[in-house]
């Protein structure tokens, strides 16, 4: 495929993420030159299709956006979509402490992306479920990887290597998921 | 003045309060009709402006948009922007456990409002601060009220009435510094 996609992300290792998965579609990424307007919203689905519209205003290529989020069981949700967001104030020991003397560790990483283009909108979205282990573990990956093992795995996220990652990822699930539909599209018209 | 402002918020409490100090300025306030499209920015400034400039592209009429949070300094101004959520989720009770065996309790309610009408955009800011108690009290107000109490008070936000609120609060002064400059604007044009 010739024609650039271009990714509203300012998250280096998120755009090197993504630009594995693409690659092996046959998709070009670009960074797009404009900021992303981030919206707000409790679904991730709301905030992709909101941010990936209004990205669109100012270009005419394809514009793919991906937001994503760690939702704990035990604290409805938290920090959810604003995972990024909490994790630069309290951080992972903050989370820690939020969990301090509850047993229920469950939680999910989910992502949801949308990728508008000519003809319209994809939109996808994927996630893995796991537990918050008790202390950090592992250097690889962002946010709050070191705190996150997927159900059947011992490793944490960021115990990881990005090809090892990706087989369970949410982002790499919801991205793909995307891309076959784009490419799919773009054989039938 | 003869025109209506509309006001784009859903809550209920924060209509009532809002409407009180516009009355004040012989400004009326209705709901706008519309969807609020909320921003993600880490400045409530930054904030307020992006959403009033994507609300009055849906009308013709001024626009008023205003946003809050608690700035926490011990937690790195958590949960800040996000305070409603992060309220909706982990709750008092979370906030009040990430700051178990911490001293410094300082905090500050933070609002900013901006108001977009046919002549451009009045913005202003307002703080009140004070500490975070131990537990909560009071049943007034809503959101981390009962947590807060500003310097030289000893009741919390929701031990007191909206008219002995509106003399401390960040809210109020946001507002009120907007509609001076409005009703000025107005006297002059």
């Amino acid at each position: 495929m010739d024609e650039k996609i271009c990714f509203a992300t300012s998250n280096f290792h998120k755009f090197e993420e993504v630009s594995e998965i693409a690659r092996s579609y046959g998709i070009m990424l670009e960074h797009c030159n404009i900021p992303k307007i981030e919206v707000q919203a409790e679904s991730l689905r709301e905030i992709v299709l909101k941010s990936a519209i209004l990205t669109r205003l100012y270009t005419n290529k394809p514009v793919l956006v991906e937001d994503a989020g760690l939702f704990i069981k035990a604290l409805n949700g938290f920090p959810g979509p604003y995972s990024n967001y909490v994790y630069r104030t309290i951080g992972i020991n903050g989370v820690l402490k939020l969990l301090e003397n509850i047993d229920n560790r469950e939680a999910c990483f989910k992502s949801a992306a949308a990728l508008i283009h000519e003809n319209g909108v994809i939109i996808d979205e994927g996630e893995v479920c796991g537990y918050i282990v008790r202390s950090p573990r592992g250097t690889m990956g962002f946010g709050f990887d070191p705190i996150f093992t997927p159900y059947g795995e011992t490793k944490t996220f960021a115990e990881m290597t990005t090809s090892e990652k990706n087989k369970y990822s949410h982002r790499a699930k919801a991205i793909s998921r995307v891309f076959e539909k784009y490419v799919e599209l773009k054989r039938t018209i």
